[in-house]
């Protein structure tokens, strides 16, 4: 299998999809013992994220947080923004963008990417339709 | 070629400084089918983002969210700085620095980086004053 | 030594702990002339920053800012969260994580990390308990 792959996840709306699985079974074929896995995200409107896998409200309450930070473009206090053409969840994605990561890097450690006990790694969508996200990935040896 | 370099980019204030041209000069010149690019901005008051580079009005929402989010050093929501004799742009360019990247990774696949269709490579500036930014640049093989 | 180390860092509450001293020892003792270093912090509860390191008070503000930003869960402004169990610092401390980076890569150069003259690298801890804090790191030459 070759070192670079680019990963899609499909989304339906506003939140955190999970794509951990994917990724150990990227590395794994790949049978790299210690090497770096990157992850690049390549769109505006949508981040990756790696966040607490273990219970479920956290991503809940972390798609609540950025809502209420970075209302829909059509809220009041949203009024000054210029960039409306693309629906009101456009500019708002792009601003959650900003505050996100498009990439992420993973030492490859024993043979699996060094993922604490906990740690899931997710597509943060921030448009409301449905899309398809793609993922480019690399591993360093 | 080498597989680093120091990139250059003079700004003029805060917002978004396109330099997605000399990251594709830098890539192509080195000749590198399949590899890795990463970027680190030496600074921290200015920022790395990737963004879309398809709308300006894009960038200019982008500037005034954390303008409005991270408001001048010295309005009244912000009296409770301490870090505050460099100037009321400073410890607000520290926070916006916080807030987005400092280093950036992208892959680099059949010969070009996997940038998304509607993807530039900015640098945020959160300074008031003309500054020269250096990145440091490097190509995992 | 190995080009893979996972470092700990012992933090006692929310703020900045620098340990780039760490960093800087492990590249030396590594001999890489030129190569890139990734740090990977493997929880969701705290962040790694590059930060100024010249005066303490940006650290105290960075803190500040983000505690009022990201309310403490008891607090009227965040009675909406739902993920609570864990005590009124958990859910602010994934939200304050996603906020921030979780990995950061910085170039080697002429045998050292190519941090710009202010910069240090900083476990941003957002947990009030003490905590041992394990941060992945690996060299691609």
């Amino acid at each position: 299998m070759s070192d670079q792959h680019v990963f899609t996840v499909r989304t339906r709306g506003q939140g955190l999809y999970e794509f951990t699985g994917q990724i150990r079974e990227f590395v794994t074929e790949n049978e790299v013992e210690s090497g770096l896995l990157t992850l690049f995200v390549q769109h505006t409107s949508c981040s990756i994220l790696v966040q607490e896998n273990a219970d479920p409200s956290v991503q809940d309450d972390l798609r609540e947080f950025f809502s209420r930070i970075v209302p829909s473009g059509d809220s009041k206090a949203m009024n000054w923004l210029t960039h409306t053409f693309e629906g009101p969840d456009d500019m708002p994605a792009h601003i959650k963008s900003a505050l996100t990561p498009t990439s992420i890097s993973i030492p490859i450690m024993s043979g699996n990417v060094a993922l604490g006990q906990w740690q899931g790694v997710y597509i943060f969508e921030h448009r409301d339709l449905p899309m398809t996200r793609r993922i480019a990935a690399h591993i360093s040896h």
